[in-house]
């Protein structure tokens, strides 16, 4: 990754150094090393596969970060909170046109091509809930939006490190399988995070997604168990950004109530789903630590 | 191109038919199409070549209109005009990922490579340019900064064309370079409009370039030839940007100055050699429509 501004404006080199230094959870290289390595993949090839799928994550986030004016990111500041907006969106397709390099360098054309097409999900998906009303409240509508958001990335990271594998199609769709939900897991958890969590360790304020009116599963659950709540008619009447108080109640009895559970219950199913699948890969401490991965995903606390 | 917005937000659909409608010269997917048929490229791959190629530069343009905050282009209103910067930063990525989806269609790997590279070249380019100060007079530095804006793409047309068809690697080098040529005069024809055209057809004040400190190659022979000019004097120290009325004046001389003529001459050599290029390549009419793309270039008057 360090090696993709080699030569590039020093500007630009620093705000790359400054995006790889300030590092994060790294779950999705993870997921291509442990899955490559389970499968035989050659080890350069895996390498290339797990940079360039970490930098096209980093790259939707400088984009991200922009257009939600966030100023913190892994308790680290953000490159627009310190960079012009043009600089920023610039960064961001520079990390755009290396993670493409980086996919291309595979020498696999239909890992370019799910790359791509990943992309476009992601964007397609961001655009949607950018030009959606907000306070829409369904299932459907939810599991689309984390899929788009995060599980289609953990789905190509598992898929592109079986791709490039000495191994049957098959075995390719199983692991993309298991990716699918662990990613869908992992961002589950971060919605329920967002409600439990300490405001320091997840570096903004707690329920902030449904200050903003973004209906998650915890929110989901209570709408369905509180259906005559008075704040969830409020939430559903769309006037979540006139009554901020009425957002903050809700926040506190969906955070004390059974409805984190059940959430966590969802996220819980989807790892053990994934655990299951791998009962067909091949056994040994490669598939062990793809094993851990999936626990950790809902077990970790930030 | 237009199939590429199939089955995506409609919002989204829209903004690609209004970019895809507003056209343009299209001279980019035309020196693909005239490259490929004249060294007898497959059609299919040669037109996914031309769109996947106009798709790039379509993606950049979108956030260009954006960080300059332009409202029209080519006579028609900007995204950013009528969509906030977080709907024209995604759709800008979107088109980004269209784009390499469709050079991954090609099946052409150094293709691929290619593609990610020259975006990383443009990019590159223009973070320089927004970290360097003004007011740069310097012949190196302007043909470095029309290569990384403009001839990088040019290059790559010509030479993915060339890749894709059934020719020797001597000839993809020279047809990369004849596209390079082409490229570089476009930029300077660009350069001259700004001083020569008409508001109306250039669609941005006269001289928009100096104004903003932007010295381009009118103004590089002016200094060259008038030193002690009291308004080159103003530019080089920097003050171009307190001391509008001084621009305008020195815009006014250069337009007036044999210095439009000697950066035409450039532009023409360029032509001239590009044109001399395509001696070694098989004659016909598709060598002959090639040609008189290039002379296009510099006889335009828009």
């Amino acid at each position: 990754m360090r090696l993709q501004a080699h030569d590039r404006h020093p500007e630009l080199q620093a705000a790359l150094d400054h995006l790889i230094v300030a590092g994060g959870k790294r779950v999705r290289p993870a997921l291509v090393l442990l899955t490559g390595n389970m499968l035989g993949a050659d080890h350069d090839r895996l390498i290339t596969t797990a940079a360039a799928v970490e930098m096209l994550h980093t790259a939707t986030l400088v984009h991200d970060d922009l257009i939600d004016g966030a100023l913190l990111r892994r308790g680290n500041p953000t490159l627009n909170s310190h960079w012009s907006p043009a600089a920023t969106v610039l960064t961001g397709d520079f990390i755009f046109a290396r993670a493409a390099k980086l996919a291309a360098n595979t020498d696999c054309l239909p890992l370019m091509k799910l790359f791509a097409e990943t992309l476009a999900i992601i964007v397609n998906g961001e655009l949607t809930q950018l030009f959606s009303s907000r306070g829409i409240a369904n299932r459907e509508n939810y599991d689309q939006r984390i899929y788009a958001k995060t599980a289609s990335l953990f789905e190509m990271s598992a898929r592109a490190a079986a791709m490039i594998s000495p191994v049957e199609q098959v075995l390719v769709e199983i692991m993309q399988e298991f990716g699918r939900n662990i990613g869908m897991a992992f961002q589950i958890l971060d919605d329920i995070l967002d409600f439990t969590g300490e405001q320091e360790s997840v570096g903004k304020p707690v329920g902030s997604d449904l200050l903003q009116g973004l209906v998650t599963l915890p929110t989901l659950y209570f709408i369905e168990k509180y259906p005559n709540d008075t704040n969830v008619a409020i939430l559903l009447n769309g006037n979540f950004a006139s009554e901020p108080k009425a957002m903050i109640e809700l926040v506190q009895s969906i955070r004390s109530s059974e409805c984190i559970k059940l959430a966590l219950n969802d996220a819980r199913s989807l790892v053990k789903a994934a655990i299951s699948i791998l009962k067909d890969m091949p056994a040994g401490e490669e598939r062990q630590a793809l094993e851990e991965l999936a626990r950790y995903i809902v077990d970790r606390k930030i």
